[in-house]
């Protein structure tokens, strides 16, 4: 397999942490998506839709979405409930992400980190930081009554909520005002196989 | 089942759609979400990220992400496939749907339909346009190459991906340029059991 990655990407990480608690080897494609390497025509014929990270399957074919490739590789793993309405809420949970989360908090890291501001960001960080803190504080309600998002047990919407939420502090958010959350980093954290977010290259 | 649902919603529709063709019975509560029916501790309740529709199962339990929702329905029926790289791909067209295609089109139909436009909403909208049409080119490419979104035949990717693009228009997006995709409009409105958007109420 080969994974096609922005190194700071957090979408990129979902797939790192679960590839290397999986144990799975795989060649590492860095991607500078800040100079236009996933809009190229050889990169839109692995994603028409020009984002990564994209995961290339032995047989050349790519799949793309980092919650997807989360679930194909955590089929058939404990990383992944059986079928049911576990396996539901898994899905239930990487839509709030995707959604809710990964749009405020993401991005305002990656414009913080990454982008020289202007009053145009400014504005929309503004906006982001409302949005983002709700978004945290719904996941530091659930993890008030639970170890882990699904099941009481560690697995990839753990790990697809992980991502940016570790790195939010970058992004302009505080977590001091979410006790359940900060224990369930740490929770994430002291797994078995964990990897920090600093990718492989 | 009870659905909790904003009858203008497509997310809910999505969840409609599928229930009319899988000729479920299930009690439609409407919420208003203009006026804050989705916000109250009740509904807070069932969902704590205070979004609609959320699905009120035989056992009181709640699922909510209308994709989720979508998956849950259609395991084990000809509208979702098997286990395997299909699978996946609904997925992956679904975290497409709700990350590069819904919060452009949907918002600015949102916005257009039932909100007092402000010089804000109007900055935004030039914004969401340019986002929206690029995710409408990914949809019509694809649709040229392939009858439904997976695996050639119709099912919950292909749902997903209807219910807010066929109402694009009102969100002020042309579909004229993209004759595949109204192609493939016309296909899913041919499916046996379909049902229009406007809901039950």
């Amino acid at each position: 397999m080969r994974l096609h990655d922005f190194p700071d990407s957090g979408n990129g990480y979902k797939v790192r942490l679960l590839l290397a608690q999986l144990g799975h080897a795989y060649e590492y494609v860095p991607v500078d998506i800040l100079a236009g390497e996933s809009r190229t025509p050889e990169f839109l014929a692995r994603n028409p839709n020009g984002k990564i990270p994209v995961l290339e399957l032995d047989d050349g074919s790519c799949l793309w979405e980092s919650n997807a490739i989360l679930f194909h590789l955590a089929e058939g793993t404990p990383f992944l409930p059986g079928p049911g309405l576990d396996r539901v809420r898994v899905l239930q949970w990487m839509g709030f992400e995707q959604y809710s989360h990964e749009p405020h908090i993401a991005t305002s890291r990656f414009w913080r980190k990454h982008v020289e501001l202007t009053p145009w960001h400014r504005e929309r960080l503004a906006e982001k930081k409302t949005a983002g803190e709700a978004a945290l504080a719904v996941m530091d309600a659930h993890l008030a009554a639970h170890p882990f998002f699904v099941a009481d047990r560690y697995g990839v919407a753990d790990i697809a909520l992980y991502a940016y939420t570790h790195v939010a502090p970058e992004g302009g958010f505080s977590l001091a005002p979410h006790p359940a959350l900060r224990a369930w980093l740490a929770r994430v954290e002291a797994q078995p196989g964990f990897v920090p977010m600093a990718g492989p290259c």
